[in-house]
């Protein structure tokens, strides 16, 4: 399709005008607001944004002669699977949420380690003790994918030894990737754990009493993957002996009455892994370079279906 | 001094018994437990382990024909000079907590940016918003000792880009590090301010009302060095504005009706940046150190004064 195409406009849909604003500096580009909770156009969309906060329903009654390619704001795509019609294609945000997820994975540690959080609760009292740290401890890191080597390279200052788990043995030029059959083994020597792999079969309830009861007394689990990654329950059962600080929750959003928000020990954030400053410039330029691609002929990057 | 010397005892005071234990495989070496609140032994001692956190008061009495050398815990000796008598070296204790106040620093800093401590005090509400991030950043970390080097070490895979200040202009394999006299122009073009310089004459109420309204809207000042250094009721003032995250302040403790711990932005912690798990292997090697080059007719190391 390189070569013979004449010029040709795209028809793109954006979740709000605020986006129109952004992208108002494209050529060749026809921009509508469109958030996918109004009717789908009656014209022909080329590429539709999807809005960053929104759960994978209503994506069973698009009509796929009128919509090509769906840009999602996010990594995950849980659900979209089952729900999306053929002939449309599915893309992530690739590049986008890794950097600030693992930034605040390293901050719920960081808190966890030093008692951050207490200090903000019990604000008024001057009440010193020591903490633990990360400076000498073993850190596992569980998932190597974007946002396990942007752990990798947030942790790599802060005198820990890190440990790679991936789904299968490898080495790199880092050293090893463990394989996850030996975390029994592993386990045991770890201070920490991170977990940042996708939610699959293999890794729902990955986290359960097994998981938790071999790693060692006063170790910290943090959780910035997805919330049934781990048995909740589980947690609650070990906290004082295991703390837990995660950033998903299963449910979302976790009720007000759940133990897990006042179990001693356990730090919950509400699901801001990829909500911070450093989203907006990367999402846009993903919708960029896919504009790019399309008005070239190319397929778009990251397809996950369609 | 080196050779001639026949094998002689040590005569070491450690502030408590656990000391003793810890320090038990150690030869020529007679432990006594002394915590400086007792009266000063009648017996000559070679070196004195202090007790982590006490005063400077109470050095004045100390008599000088019946102690050779004090060996501090601590990284600061504010006061030291001013009440220690002739005749008695000091040394501080290098090496033991500049990483884990670097650590500390960065905990905090995370947790400002990416409001951990609002979802710690918010425990129960699901309450999702944007926040700051490091990425794309630009942070000034001031003071280039011992915690500046820890600092950048552990900043330097957050996707920022680190100013580095010192007393002096100049250039290193890193490249440039400013001078303070560049403050003015610098301060309006940083996102975040790491504050980790001596406590000094040019350092005291260094961060005031001119410094902090140089600073974008939105900027964070976290600070590990000492309290004075920062002018409290300029942040009280510029708060809102500012955020303000804090392991020192003046006076300490921090009064509990004092406004600084109850201003929205400012996160107080109680001066624990060295009290971590990284403290004790740390200082017991300093100590064996220090027994071994006295023991070889050296003098100790890190000597502050005397």
């Amino acid at each position: 399709m390189i070569g013979g195409m004449a010029p040709r406009t795209l028809h793109v849909t954006v979740p709000d005008v605020d986006w129109v604003d952004r992208l108002a500096d494209l050529t060749d580009v026809d921009l509508t607001v469109w958030d996918f909770s109004s009717p789908q156009p009656e014209r022909h969309v080329d590429l539709a944004v999807r809005p960053y906060t929104v759960a994978a329903a209503g994506l069973d009654a698009l009509d796929p002669a009128r919509l090509g390619v769906i840009q999602s704001q996010a990594l995950g795509f849980d659900g979209v699977a089952e729900t999306l019609p053929a002939g449309i294609t599915y893309c992530n945000a690739v590049g986008v949420h890794e950097e600030s997820t693992a930034e605040l994975a390293v901050a719920l540690l960081l808190a966890s380690q030093r008692e951050v959080d207490r200090y903000a609760r019990e604000a008024g009292q001057w009440n010193r003790r020591f903490t633990a740290s990360l400076i000498d401890r073993r850190i596992l890191l569980l998932g190597q994918g974007g946002i396990g080597g942007e752990l990798v390279k947030r942790l790599d200052g802060f005198g820990a030894e890190l440990v790679r788990v991936a789904s299968r043995r490898r080495e790199d030029d880092r050293g090893v990737v463990h394989g996850v059959d030996e975390l029994p083994s592993l386990l045991p020597t770890v201070d920490v754990v991170v977990l940042a792999v996708p939610l699959t079969d293999d890794t729902t309830r990955l986290v359960d009493d097994a998981f938790l009861a071999a790693l060692p007394d006063g170790a910290v689990v943090v959780n910035v993957s997805r919330g049934p990654v781990v048995d909740g329950d589980a947690v609650v059962r070990e906290a004082g002996r295991i703390r837990f600080a995660t950033d998903v929750t299963a449910p979302e959003p976790l009720p007000p009455e759940h133990p897990l928000w006042s179990t001693p020990g356990v730090l919950v954030s509400p699901h801001v892994g990829g909500m911070s400053s450093a989203m907006q410039p990367r999402i846009e330029r993903v919708v960029r370079r896919q504009v790019a691609r399309l008005l070239d002929g190319l397929g778009p990057d990251d397809v996950v279906l369609g």
